[in-house]
């Protein structure tokens, strides 16, 4: 199975409750996960930069297998590049997009 | 693809970011929408409404094929008719009801 | 048609809104529901414990037949047992398993 989180919120208690509703995803034996992202965008783009409260997490997570994906438009709004995103985390042309091509590719949505 | 935003909050922060992700999933090139809807209840149904902050955002994607759809317990709830809503805004009998159909159709969904 | 809501939130009110729409849709004779369950972890477990704001209205939604499932981490972290839930809520190992699974296995997702 496949699950794609959504990280939005500017709320670092509810950044941090994402991530972890994600890597206990990883840990749960009861469903055998293929893959597990995260669409990244608006102000939960924060742990996925370099300078990013929270952003040991993503490291440590990124390490383990899980993927980020960072929005694009979230980056130009924001006046960031992709220079500035923790290494290994992708950039997606549009959060809603990669959103729904995950779904529609079978992908559980959650959003915490 | 389909997609259906959910917009709750009454933040209007947040009612602004899920209207600009909605906006900015139909100029993504990467993935070919057919219908893009937003499903608004509780407290997001202000910037539907004729005199609600956020609604010339809401006008102009009106405009532009996104279509927005507002439950009827929440018009009841908050005292308000059809007269009280954009023109052009649908109304369906209860918001959970709309996101269920859609979903069962096909559409993901995207709650900022 | 089947549906599962999400509830992390520890705002009072957001955990109404969540029960409510939750229940408006078990009354929306525009759908046919086979089950509505309700996800619940984090902080949004308070609701379904026994001495939690809120509980009356999950022991009537669970009365006329809406399941609750409590996220086995979330007991954990919180200190608390099955003990402290209300009867007949059930426990799941993860939130985010259970919610993929139910995803895989055809139900909408809804997190107001």
């Amino acid at each position: 199975m496949q699950t794609v989180f959504h990280l939005t919120t500017d709320n670092h208690d509810e950044q941090r409750t994402t991530l972890t509703i994600a890597e206990n995803l990883t840990k749960d034996d009861s469903v055998e996960m293929d893959d597990v992202a995260v669409v990244a965008q608006s102000h939960g783009i924060e742990p996925l930069t370099a300078d990013g409260e929270g952003n040991e997490t993503v490291e440590s997570m990124l390490e383990s297998g899980i993927s980020f994906k960072a929005c694009a438009n979230t980056l130009e709004l924001k006046e960031l590049t992709e220079e500035d995103l923790l290494e290994g985390v992708e950039t997606v042309p549009s959060g809603g997009g990669e959103l729904t091509r995950l779904q529609h590719e079978g992908y559980a949505y959650i959003r915490p």
